[in-house]
């Protein structure tokens, strides 16, 4: 169990943490349920779109081009085939568009993290798309503040050991931060770490879990620069 | 100049250096013809293709997903926009056939790592797709004779420069290994280490460049067990 005086690292999230990132996905499929309007109203789009992205995980990962990928599918399955080329193209379209929108910053980060810098040593430790990481890494300006990152294809309990085991000495002197309970908090938790929750207004379905209320090392807050009260505490 | 005795360091591409892989997708440019046949000859397709991805490599870096992104906007605009959505359909399951496929290991590798891990540090450096670059060296099975693995998003020389300054000191002492001259020797030669290209008879046209012969640190063998000889050279 983590004890605050001792923590020297603190492990962070990047999408819906530092920056904006479900919104687009879920602007992208705003879009796509009116490409889509004439063969299926949209929550059942929905659910067949959150069930191809769940299934084709095994083969995608987590990311924009999977998630468009699921999009052509699930639009060729709930038409029967009838969807047009002309759809197709401006599905791809919207993933160009994910691509190309610039970084947006959730309110207090940067400020926050220069704070904290200082302090602690700051490692990114973020699951998805390594090319799409990198761009909004790149963007955000924000890489020399960070001590290491970690691009990762997954986050598991062994993800959390490996990375705080070679940054922090060990999985007791870090803190993970960030806005998933099933990616950044429960795995965090079970490594040794401790874990704070910033509970996003969008979350992607298939991140949501059981926020574990009354565990010794979970903290919650309202927005990012909470985590300097979290970590000025009194111990 | 790397002097060769200097050397304490090996970089060592994946794909097409150490297992197969751009067969996979010349395999699945050949089922993508078939299926175009109606519209287009495969050298056009073949071109066509080429220029697709080529514009989308500020999309989708290199990879499987973005493989088939642009097979599946490739067939839109060949077609203008008369292909089935059984044809995408079809294409969408190259890329799962792509993603399924067993690691095919070049002949001579896992004898010649295990030779080479006792006496050098061992460090992967591929480019691509983190989670199907993750899934391949899994399959493997040869992570423990690496010291460091690199998955990256794009070879530069920057990228030779940090990853050989953290893990031999610097490029002086390292030579990257590998069947790309555009992405492998050619910009591990401008940061300064040793370079040994190992043609594979498939290299996908992007990756094509002209060997930089009399470059005293470029070495060319024929196979990867050949690299033994290189190292066991009298100074």
């Amino acid at each position: 169990m983590p004890h605050l005086p001792d923590i020297t690292t603190l492990g962070i999230d990047a999408d819906d943490t530092l920056w904006q990132s479900e919104q687009f996905f879920k602007q992208s499929e705003q879009r796509f349920a009116e490409l889509m309007a004439g063969f299926v109203s949209g929550g059942h789009l929905a659910e067949r779109l959150l069930a191809s992205e769940r299934k084709n995980l095994k083969y995608y990962g987590f990311g924009i081009k999977g998630f468009v990928l699921s999009m052509i599918e699930t639009a060729i399955e709930v038409s029967g085939g009838s969807v047009t080329t002309e759809v197709i193209g401006e599905i791809l379209k919207l993933g160009h568009t994910m691509h190309d929108h610039p970084v947006v910053m959730l309110p207090g980060v940067v400020d926050t993290l220069r704070k904290l810098s200082g302090q602690y040593r700051l490692v990114l430790i973020t699951k998805g798309d390594l090319f799409d990481q990198e761009r909004k890494l790149a963007q955000s300006g924000l890489a020399p503040l960070f001590e290491a990152i970690e691009i990762v294809s997954d986050k598991s309990v062994e993800t959390y050991q490996r990375i705080f085991a070679n940054e922090a000495g060990s999985a007791a002197q870090a803190l993970m931060i960030g806005n998933s309970l099933k990616s950044d908090i429960l795995p965090a938790l079970a490594a040794g770490a401790g874990a704070v929750f910033i509970p996003h207004p969008l979350t992607w379905a298939h991140e949501q879990a059981e926020p574990p209320l009354g565990h010794p090392g979970f903290f919650q807050i309202s927005g990012f620069s909470d985590v300097l009260g979290i970590l000025n505490r009194p111990a």
